[in-house]
C-alpha cells in the first residue's frame, strides 16, 4: 500500500502564496489529457521504460542463480545511472545490514576515487568475485578505468578463467564493452536501446544485482504495472499518482516559486532511494533553465541540521517526506526511567521516529511550507516497485509538463570533452585548445 | 597547504550578472572592519569556538588512551552536531577503511531508526564496547532513546559494572546527563557553555572520538590556531581566507542570486565534511528568509547526476569544489588495452579524478556557472584543522553579514514541541491542541 498525502501542499492549509489552489491543478485537465496521448504514442520509443514492467525475467533470474551458487561477493562496476538503481534496491530491500553475515556480499566501484577502489579491494577475495560491468554507452570513463584495473588483477590471477568472473550490462548493440564481451565470451545482458541510464533500473542493470542479492524482482515488477495502469490509463488527477505528485511540482516550481525539491524520508533505508531520485529529477528536468534542484535529507537527522533553514530560511522548497508505517525490527524504551526522561518510556524507536515526522510536519505547515508524504504500509519488493514507477512516469510527464525533452542530457558533454582532451585522446586536440584558452587561475590564496 | 582558487567566481571570467566584480568585495571593505572589531569582543562569548584551537588536551588524550587500552568498540549516541563533526574527522583522517581490521572500531547510533540502531549492535560486541553520549542539553530526544535502551542492555549484561561502559560529553553545569552522570560517578567531559552544536568539533564532542581512533589532534588544532590567526588578523580581504569565502557566497547570494551553495569534494574521505558543513551553513544561517541552501554532491559521481542541472538549470547555485592534490593510495591503469580505450594507459585513479574536476570546472565556466576550487597538497590533521575552522570563521562572519544571530537556531523548536506532545510529555497538553487543530489529511489518494 501506498498513500500519497498532499493536504500540506494545498492553498486552504497554507495559503496562497505557497500552497495550491484545487483550480490550479484542475486548469491542467485538458493539457493532461494531451500529453497523456502523447505519451502513449511514445511507449515503444522514448517512454520505453514502461515497457520494463511487462518483461520476461527468466534470463536475469538464472543467471543471478549461478552467481549465488559460485561467488561469495558481487561488484557493480558503474556509475550514476548503472548504479545507483541497483544500490537503491539493494539497500532498501534487503536492509542496512544487507553484507553482515551473508553471501554474497555486494559491492560498487563507481567513482575514480582510489581510496575507494582500495577499500572494495580490501573487503573482498577475488577469486570468488563476479564483477558486473555496467554501462550503456560501453565506455564510460571511470567504469572503464575501474575495469581495466580489475581486468588485470583478475588476469594475474587466474590466467585465462578471468572470463568467468564478468558479465556486462550494456548497449544490445553498440560500444566498447559490447565488442570486447562478444571476442571473450563474457555472459552479456542488454540495456534496451531506448532506455537511458537514469530510467535503467527495472532493466537487467538493476535487476541483476537485486536478484543476486535475492530480492524478488518479479514483486518488484508487479508492483511497478499497477503503478504503470494507474498512472497511464487513470484520467481523473487526484486518482492518478504520478500526475498529480508532477502537477504538485510543477506548479509549486513555476508558480509558487519553489525551485528546490527536498525528499526526506524518515527511513535509512530509503536513504539511497532519495540519491537515485536525485539523478532521475535533476538530470531529466534540469535543463533550459528548468527544473528544480533535488536535496536530500534523512529523518530525523536533518532535524538537526536543515529544519531551521527549511522553516525560516528562504521560501524556495518544497518536501517531500516518505514514512514507514511498520517496520520489521523494533526496540522498545525501557520502563523505570529518571523521572526527566520518564516521558520516552514504553514508546519504541519506530514510533518516536513517525512522530517526530508528525512534529515536523506540522512546524512546517506553521511555517507556510509546503509538503507532501508519500506513506509505504512496509518496505516489500511491491512497494518499491510502485514508488520507483511513481517518480519515474512522474518525472516523464513533468518532461512534457515543462515542454523539454526529460530523456536527454546535452549538458555533461562538455565537461567529458575537456576530460578527454586533457587525458590525452585523439581527436581532442582542439578541445585541449578551448581549455588552454578557459582555464586561468588569476585570483588565489594559498595558506601554507 | 591549502589553496583558495576563486578565479572562476569573477566577473572576468563568467560576467557580471553571475560574476563577483572585484569592487564589489571592496565595497566590504569598512563594514569588514567594524564586523572584526565586534568579533574581537565577542571571542570569549558568542564566538567562543575562536578559543578552542589554543586549548589543553591532556585530558582528552588521557581518557581516549584509557578508552583504546580497554575496549574494541567506541559507539558514539549523539545526533547533529554532536555527531556529524566526529564522524567527518574520523572518515577524512582515518580513511574510508578506518573500521576494516582495525580496533577500537567506531560506530555511531544517531538516529531513532530502530534498523540502524539494531544493525550497530549487530556489528559490536557490548561487553567490549565503550558508549560516549554526547548532548549539549542533556536530553536530546534520539540521544536519549537510544541511551536509555543501551543501558538496559549493559545492565542486564553487566550489572553493576555498566557505569565503566559509558563517558557523557555535555554541558558543564546543566541538564540530565551531567547531573545522572554524576549520580553514577561517569566520566564527564565538558562542552564549554557557549559553544553550540555545530560549532563543537574542537571540544571533546569531536576530539574525543578523535582522539579514541588515534587521530593527533594537537596537529588538527594547530591548524585550527593557523586559520584563526589569518581569518581575525588579516586586514586585507584578498588575504584573509574565512573572510574572502564569506564575502565571495554573501556577494553572490544577494547580489546575484546564488540561492544554493553546492559544496562537491573530489575525494570520498571528505564526503562527511559536507555534511558537516550542510548543518553549519543551514542552521546558522538559514533565518528571518536569509541563508543559501546548503547541497551535497560528490565528484565525480555527481557529474552522472547533478552536472546536467548545475550547468543548464536554474542558475541559483554557486558552487565549491574541494580537490586533493596528493593521494596516499593511487592505482595505475594497464599498458595495452584495446584501441577503443587506450587513452587512459598508463594514466592513474588519482589522476584521472583531478582531470575530471579540471573538466568538469571549465565546463561550468562555459555556462557561467560560479564556482570555486579549494585543493589540499594532503588530507592532513593539519589541513583539516584548517579547513574546519575556515568554515566556523566564515560561518560566524556571514552572520554579521546579514545582520541575523549566527548561532541561534529558533526555528528548530517547534517541531521538537509538537513531538513531546505526541509522546504525552507533562506540560505539553496546550500544544497537543494546537497540532490536533493544525494537523488534516484532507487530500489523500492511497492506493492498495
Amino acid at each position: 500500500m501506498i498513500k500519497i498525502d498532499y493536504t500540506n501542499v494545498m492553498a486552504d492549509m497554507i495559503g496562497e502564496i505557497n500552497g495550491i489552489l484545487k483550480e490550479e491543478i484542475l486548469f491542467f485537465k485538458d493539457f493532461v489529457k494531451e500529453i497523456q496521448e502523447e505519451i502513449k504514442n511514445e511507449r515503444n520509443k522514448s517512454f520505453f521504460f514502461t515497457q520494463l514492467p511487462y518483461q520476461d525475467t527468466s534470463l536475469i533470474k538464472e543467471v543471478a542463480n549461478k552467481i549465488r551458487e559460485k561467488f561469495d561477493f558481487f561488484v557493480l562496476i558503474g556509475i550514476g545511472g548503472s548504479s545507483l538503481g541497483a544500490e537503491m534496491l539493494i539497500q532498501s530491500l534487503k536492509g542496512l545490514d544487507f553484507n553482515l553475515n551473508k553471501k554474497p556480499k555486494f559491492f560498487v566501484m563507481d567513482n575514480v576515487d582510489p581510496e575507494k577502489f582500495d577499500t572494495v579491494l580490501k573487503q573482498i577475495e577475488i577469486e570468488k568475485t563476479c564483477f558486473n560491468v555496467v554501462s550503456k554507452s560501453g565506455s564510460t570513463v571511470e567504469t572503464i578505468a575501474n575495469f581495466s584495473i580489475v581486468l588485470k588483477l583478475l588476469k594475474d590471477k587466474l590466467g585465462e578463467n578471468w572470463k568467468n568472473h564478468f558479465i556486462f550490462t550494456t548497449d544490445p548493440q553498440k560500444g566498447f564493452l559490447r565488442k570486447f564481451g562478444k571476442e571473450n565470451n563474457i555472459q552479456l545482458l542488454d540495456i534496451p536501446s531506448y532506455v537511458g541510464g537514469r530510467f535503467s533500473v527495472l532493466t537487467p542493470v538493476g535487476l541483476l544485482p537485486a536478484a543476486v542479492l535475492g530480492i524478488d524482482i518479479d514483486d518488484l515488477l508487479a508492483g511497478a504495472r499497477k503503478m504503470d495502469f494507474l498512472s497511464s490509463e487513470e484520467e481523473k488527477i487526484k486518482e492518478n499518482p504520478a500526475i498529480l505528485l508532477s502537477l504538485i511540482h510543477y506548479i509549486s516550481n513555476v508558480r509558487k516559486r519553489k525551485t528546490i525539491s527536498v525528499m526526506m524520508p524518515y527511513s535509512e533505508r530509503l536513504s539511497l532511494f532519495v540519491d537515485w531520485y536525485r539523478q532521475l529529477w535533476a538530470e531529466s528536468l534540469g535543463k533550459e533553465g528548468f527544473g528544480q534542484t533535488p536535496v536530500k535529507a534523512i529523518g530525523t537527522i536533518d532535524q538537526h541540521s536543515q529544519i531551521q533553514l527549511y522553516r525560516d530560511g528562504i521560501k524556495d522548497k518544497i518536501i517531500t517526506f516518505i514514512q514507514v508505517e511498520k517496520s520489521d525490527i523494533d526496540y522498545k524504551i525501557p520502563e523505570d526511567l529518571p523521572e526527566e526522561i520518564n516521558y520516552l518510556s514504553g514508546h519504541s524507536l519506530h514510533e518516536i521516529l513517525n512522530k517526530e515526522l508528525l512534529g515536523t510536519k506540522t512546524a512546517l505547515v506553521k511555517s507556510k511550507v509546503p509538503n507532501l508524504t508519500i506513506t509505504l504500509d512496509k518496505i516489500t519488493s511491491y512497494n518499491i516497485g510502485m514508488l520507483l514507477y511513481l517518480y519515474e512516469y512522474a518525472t516523464g510527464f513533468s518532461g512534457y509538463l515543462y515542454r523539454i525533452n526529460p530523456f536527454d542530457q546535452p549538458a555533461v558533454e562538455e565537461g567529458k570533452n575537456f576530460t578527454y582532451a586533457l587525458m590525452g585522446r585523439k581527436g581532442y586536440e582542439n578541445k585541449l585548445k578551448e581549455f588552454k584558452k578557459l582555464y586561468k587561475e588569476k585570483y588565489l590564496l594559498k595558506i601554507v
